[in-house]
């Protein structure tokens, strides 16, 4: 499978972008559209302090029918009580009046800033023009939704007779549980909204969930998914491995985009228990400072794969048959260091991506994380976020 | 209480500290010995890949005895199979001989990088002299177990006629269970070794449990406890109050020099369904790096403090309940921003410590966990650590 150069909507989707006034330059609100009605499905955020559009967003999606999405960028309404979720609907509306289609059709997204008001009269006011403005492009539609992104997100792939495009913003506060970050996936192909809901929480699970840039859990976390019909149905597994491979190619932008990031570090940890197992280890090892440091510092100090491997209580670890590779090459043996090449595997970690494999040396159970280095970028990034 | 200045053995103890050969410069090797044999208690690292020195010293601290302890830093002595344990049993029993006491009552800590073996005959060569230049500053001690340690840490209280005194070091790895430290406490008080452990268990639960630094639990923390007696009984609330008194002055000294660290975060959680839970919710808190970054920023972003509550997912949430501080100065009402005087926050975001409050308007559940900022110097000391 290839992905489109440019990407590219499926047939009757399309997007505009605009900036509304949350912010002082560039792009804060983003509509996508289908031209029919779609059947959705959408996973959220486990915050338990989740945003007033995520309150909504849950009522909405029950339908398992959307057809738009309004998305805006810099404030994230989320501790923001009733009137928040006032303004959450009243984007909505807004959105569904522009467009003439029903209210109930149209989600919201908003990140940015916790605890703030959303200044929603703003974005109500720039809605009808950006509605004139729709086009095909979905990169548009991306520039909008950014927020400490460094460039904007999206993706698309055949499936089929179909297409799939993946729009997704997301750098830091990220540990998906769903992701610190907003992912929009529309397709033409033509799937059943229950069908649709199961293959969606599927494939997150492998995807977006498996990535953490600092095990920071977003209150605004969304992943939604539109299947608009018009390419007909397609075979269930085809779509599915398009889906998956669209969303492992989107989680690894998304790492490689980490707040700071210099390079993507990629898990794989095989010999687990079981496949719980291996995803809580794939998990410590992807949001260990130590480890994402030693990467940054291009450093072979590998003792620190034991300690993150060692520091998962709940799993079952036998340190004598740890066994670990940095990009291939043997670095940990039986739980004992290697007397590997320094020099090589200094190289390899001041490349892109950082392949760290661990096999337990117990059972069958596999997982692959995704996450980033640790570098003086992200503190720069958060230490002044709020003022900018 | 007060503590005493400077700090001071209690009577019986003593300690010396040199150069050995691990490091190039400063100490690598410190040896503490009381002149009779103590009752004794220990608690040790959660992670699954213990060093050497543990898998012998939780052997050892079965009887209920020590006399004396030998710590190296430099090399941690993890990673190193059948091996380490080898030479960590070496460690104990070359000081033992130097000592002229019996090996079964040495314990023997290592600290520094994991998974290189430990040049254990440059620390049995050492050790002679060593035993021969014990003198009665505990500061001395302090100095051969630093690791990226900016100073040497002891801290000494009086327990009634007892003194308890307490030498440790801890700077990062720090997610205590036990912390990513060392600490010995000494104490000329008659205790019985089961009340000993329970009492240590107790009181390291509240406090250096409460610690981290970084997420990272070590592979060699230690926590012991000699008791020699020399000052005959005392009582078990006052010597519980005492031990607890500077325990958390220790938590707090080392909490202040985390690495890079810049201020002491401490986080007081009330209002929550159970004390469980809420030393989950202090313990997010601290372990934020959104949170951490807040703080080093010095900018009043409070909405991380309602995603930091909200990513514990197994814990009772009311997002309508949750009032925070900071300072003192509230920034959260059931839920929402309030306005507070931002200049205001952002200087005693300057200043140290910084205490963050939550209340969770639940039940009666309270806990305090200890943290520090998260700035770049954390980061410059970890990508550069083994090199080093």
């Amino acid at each position: 499978m290839e992905f489109h150069d440019p990407p590219r909507f499926p047939r009757g989707f399309r997007c505009a972008a605009t900036l509304c006034g949350l912010k002082k330059e560039g792009y804060d609100l983003s509509l996508f559209a289908s031209e029919v009605p779609a059947t959705a499905a959408a996973v959220f955020t486990r915050n338990q302090v989740p945003g007033a559009p995520i309150i909504v967003g849950r009522e909405l999606i029950r339908a398992g029918r959307l057809q738009a999405v309004v998305v805006n960028s810099k404030v994230s309404n989320v501790g923001t009580g009733e009137e928040g979720v006032r303004r959450a609907r009243a984007m909505g509306a807004a959105a569904a009046q522009a467009l003439g289609i029903d209210e109930s059709l149209v989600l919201m997204s908003s990140t940015g800033v916790i605890g703030v008001p959303l200044p929603v009269e703003k974005i109500e006011v720039a809605l009808p023009a950006l509605a004139e403005s729709l086009q095909e492009d979905p990169m548009v539609g991306a520039r909008g939704i950014m927020t400490t992104d460094t460039h904007p997100k999206a993706l698309s792939v055949s499936a089929g007779a179909a297409t799939i495009t993946v729009v997704a913003k997301g750098s830091g506060m990220i540990e998906p549980n769903m992701a610190t970050m907003l992912a929009y996936v529309f397709t033409d192909a033509e799937v059943e909204a229950s069908a649709l809901d199961r293959i969606l929480r599927d494939v997150v699970d492998d995807t977006f969930n498996m990535l953490s840039v600092d095990t920071d859990t977003s209150t605004s976390d969304t992943c939604a998914v539109l299947a608009n019909g018009l390419a007909g149905p397609v075979d269930e597994e085809v779509f599915t491995a398009a889906l998956r491979e669209v969303c492992v190619a989107m989680t690894e932008t998304m790492a490689r985009d980490g707040e700071g990031a210099h390079a993507m570090v990629r898990v794989t940890v095989t010999g687990a228990e079981n496949g719980g197992e291996a995803r809580v280890v794939a998990k410590s090892l992807v949001n260990s400072p130590l480890v994402k440091t030693m990467v940054f510092g291009g450093d072979p100090n590998v003792g620190r794969i034991l300690m993150a491997v060692g520091k998962c209580f709940a799993c079952r670890v036998d340190p004598g048959r740890i066994g670990a590779s940095i990009c291939g090459i043997p670095v940990l043996d039986r739980g004992v260091r290697t007397s590997f090449d320094e020099a090589a595997v200094r190289e390899l970690l001041e490349g892109d991506p950082v392949d760290i494999t661990v096999d337990l040396g117990l059972g069958g159970g596999s997982a692959r994380a995704w996450g980033c280095d640790l570098t003086p970028g992200y503190i720069e990034e958060n230490a002044a976020y709020y003022s900018s």
